[in-house]
């Protein structure tokens, strides 16, 4: 019985389920059976060749499940605990890692992202986690998946947007986009204290979403021209923070153009094509501006905080997930989630 | 006797000589004696028409002199002491001032930069200094005037660059273009505790300025390729800052591609054209990069730190002062420092 | 009629109500009549001789009003404008508070500290705000005096022990004294993000207000033993941030016992008599803490985003004014506040 | 052949060299066969009785060596590199490391300082690294033991004094005590860009060494008082930065007392006995001081770096290592150092 199945990359335009060998463990990963999963705009991205990774590769990469198995060397967990792990698992002992960079860890860019990228990932019924150590992190008593399911990934990524952005009380913050990430800006923005929270969107049903984690004014972009608009509500100071969480020309530009002079743009959106700095949007130069791109930061710390948050009541995702699907039918939730069908926010995936 | 001598833009290609007012000053003003000042590359910018200012408008920002008149609201100054008062004269007062971003003074893109800019400027017998109360600094006893000439522009914008880039001990720091700014960069870098120190230029006198003032290593970009040198020197690991100090397309890509993933790019160049951001060079948006811009910060606790620098003798910039003119020859300054003739890095002009 | 009635600090256990001639103004002054204003602690250890004005003293650092006349050199206001401006009054121009120590204004301890305390304050008919550009803060159309009341001092006080403890989202925070100020932390507290926020005082009233404000579990230190429960919630573990609120050495150390390795004490309290540091509690000074004393913020932009987080309905500190008096009564409102009678928390006086 | 020899804790006042077996590693262990080491003033509380450790323990916590083996789970290294490691041998992979604390390691205060701690240390020809992943540091080419002997330790600590205080370009900084630590405080804040160092010690030898380090002005105590000097030198302003580096109440008092409003005490010292804030020296918690204790930071990216300090030639500590000792003769230089006989600074030993 040492065979799972898993959601495979198989080619450009096809992740299908396959039956896969359980995975080997050395000294320093876990196994993990996993319990809930869920798809993520990156998937959606491999799915469609955009970002490549190798074929035969088992996708995913926000895991919540339970203890299987662990190596030699980790210790301070048990078989049966139930856990989760980050969307990046850094190793905590190389240099980046050391010096506050972990998700670039080992030093290449993005090489903290192992799990669904450059290892096998966790659509499947069992995952490896390397650096367990590092990584593995109990979910408090009273939690379940769905509740916790937004932390390895997407409420990490939006909340990283927030943090990186230095939002401080009292600050006017813009986020373009509410899609998933954009949506954890947006409650990440409330919970450091933003008074005054502007949401960009062309989906009602999302702003609809945003104005419950926080929003405090949504501007629908079909209806009216958004960076008039913040002129308007900011007096022509424009905002402190603006937050990109789409990862397109207009959207980056847009945040730059909103943003009072020695503003901060935070950029989460992964880009594509071309991206250029409109010059009268940054002073040529000289507005003192700051633009900070965040990947999504992991380790066991970082999950543990996010459930916190969860646990506290603070913020409440579950809303977020729209959509059920076993794991035998990932296919479908794929072809759901890529076309953002029947106002799919996030899928709940079990095995 | 109320006439004096200034250096006036006239139009594109045009500035003069011309006789003006003394100005006039109300009670938060001062009225300075200019003693020394200099020709900044804005003024070339100015002078070729790529910076728009005001036909008449009297140039120069960068003020060394002896205070004449004090506004009635003015306290603690004495009329005949010897100051400077830096480039960007904020109030102090306004939100953004009191806010931490007294270069956007105003909440105007660049709003602290008045001298030259908004308001008459220094080249002249005489300049008003607004915002006195912020802005004047006496000079140390026993500082000459060229030893502080740098302190109002290209020291508080290049060691603004460093402090940008927050360069830790023990950083490796690339600072692309030798010019004044750069230069200014590059002693900035070492005196924050940067340990190797890349600089880059085509200008072989440049770099051996570079050298005298903290480089480690210096790289004409005639001669070999900038970052495959810089790859070797980190062994393909990337600088963790690196600043921008020219303004071009080139440079900034340069810096994006020199840095290691969560690194940052301090901007300190006035662009023109196009900025375009090479998705590659930022891992898509996903590698934790930071990009700051810097506008030369002002006030009077910054020039007296300034100072402190020079009294304490850590850095020596007076080999930056190549030539000295007359106010009277402003005009052939002009000549000489905008085509970068017979060396030249600074001149001094004294009234 | 140029009286105005106010109160005066006459000696050690008497502040009565005066006639005094109302304030002159000079060119960087404006003067305010004051509408509605309020007792702090201090003013009551003023009261009590413990800290010492001069007498004649007209006390009070808390004004909400309207702009009665403008210094010759203040702009960008209107005669008749509704505004506040903080208990400490920075001038904005100096080196402290160009370096960012504006509550330390002038380079005195304290410095910024003027109205009620050096100059005199606004427990009267009329103020004068001294550097009155840097501080007169208009009110956002829609709220009503009481709503700003506690914006100059005790809602600023609280939030800057929530801010100097650099909160981060996630963290457990403990706050000793529920105080008005105390509980100002525990609201800053919730608005930084702290998911688990501890609080501890003996009245049982105070700990339901905490509650509203944002406590997750209240500890009243007459029922059980603060340290031990912090223990058995952290599992051990100790918090991140603790805040003192009180001013005395068992809460000084207490927080310092209740943090974690690495963590820090963000101190409001005014101390008396002596103050110790238990050495086991830092660890002989090896254990990586941070202690922070915070004075007031004070300055316009500080005003501004306090009352934009009042605007939010973020925060909603009105239950705290438990209490109102007329002006005529303020000796009557002295009485009740210094003794803390009938659950007072914060009172109003309307002049 | 696999018995070495040791300097083991006895009892109080008594360290010998005994034969002991020579470490045993696991999995994620390194073993260093020691070529220099040092002892440490806190070696000597340890000697003394005033640190306690359990009798038997193997001392020493600054290693040189050559690494004989490794570890399964360690990579990245071979056998016969020569390494240091620091004092501090933090996991990175626990709550406090991946939370920035890692000198706190597994969240017992200190709980980073294993070596001659709480497991064996390495005054002895070999020692057992723990975490060996996250802590062994290839020495670069061209340096020899005793240019990187004060890496592990003093180096580390008397910098991230500096660090701890934020020391900025043109602070004014004293530092109180210029033993080995003391005096690699000044090195450190040098390198970060104060321009007026200021150093307080009773033994002229140092305060020379000192000077060559980076002060600008050595105070001897015995010859004039130091607070008195300190508010000349600076005007009555006070310092930007007050580094104490002994642990006694007097240099911490001193410290407090020669702040600037605003101001940063940096920690180092060890404090025994009692610790008392003199509250007029905090102005009774108003003043806006910080004062931030720093125990060694550790882990290979911290020694990295502190050897990239070493290669570039920015700072010279080898004047420091006054005598050196064969292992077998370490008795005596104990006898040597804790007497601080003869002008020792640092001794080296080898075994």
């Amino acid at each position: 019985m040492s065979n799972m199945r898993a959601a495979v990359f198989v080619e450009p335009g096809r992740i299908e389920l396959q039956h896969r060998p359980i995975p080997q463990i050395g000294p320093t990963d876990a196994l993990l059976r996993v319990t809930t999963t869920t798809i993520c705009g990156t998937d959606v991205h491999i799915l469609k060749g955009e970002y490549p990774v190798k074929p035969g590769l088992i996708v995913g990469h926000e895991p919540v499940g339970i203890i299987e198995k662990l190596g030699s060397a980790v210790t301070g967990y048990e078989v049966g605990q139930r856990v989760i792990a980050g969307a990046i698992t850094p190793c905590g002992q190389c240099h980046p890692c050391l010096d506050g960079h972990s998700s670039q860890c080992g030093g290449q860019a993005m090489g903290g992202w192992q799990l669904g990228n450059s290892i096998d990932g966790c659509q499947a019924e069992y995952v490896r986690i390397p650096n367990a150590q590092a990584n593995l992190t109990p979910i408090p008593d009273g939690l379940d998946d769905e509740q916790v399911l937004m932390c390895p990934d997407i409420m990490s990524t939006g909340f990283g947007g927030a943090e990186s952005g230095h939002i401080r009380i009292g600050d006017t913050v813009v986020v373009f986009a509410q899609g998933p990430i954009g949506l954890c800006a947006t409650a990440g923005a409330k919970l450091m204290g933003a008074t005054r929270i502007i949401v960009v969107d062309g989906v009602p049903e999302r702003l609809d979403v945003a104005r419950r984690l926080g929003a405090d004014i949504t501007i629908n972009f079909r209806d009216e021209d958004p960076l008039l608009r913040i002129q308007e509500i900011t007096g022509g100071a424009g905002v402190d923070v603006a937050i990109e969480a789409l990862g397109t020309q207009q959207t980056f530009e847009s945040c730059l153009r909103a943003l009072k002079p020695g503003g901060t743009l935070s950029s989460l959106g992964v880009y594509s094509g071309k991206l250029s700095m409109p010059l009268d949007a940054i002073a040529a130069g000289l507005g003192d501006h700051k633009i900070i791109t965040t990947l999504c930061p992991g380790g066991k710390e970082r999950m543990r905080r996010l459930m916190a948050v969860v646990a506290s009541g603070r913020v409440d995702l579950t809303p977020m997930v729209t959509h059920r699907f076993a794991l035998d039918d990932i296919v479908e939730a794929y072809e759901l989630f890529s076309h953002q069908r029947d106002g799919v926010l996030k899928v709940a995936i079990t095995p």
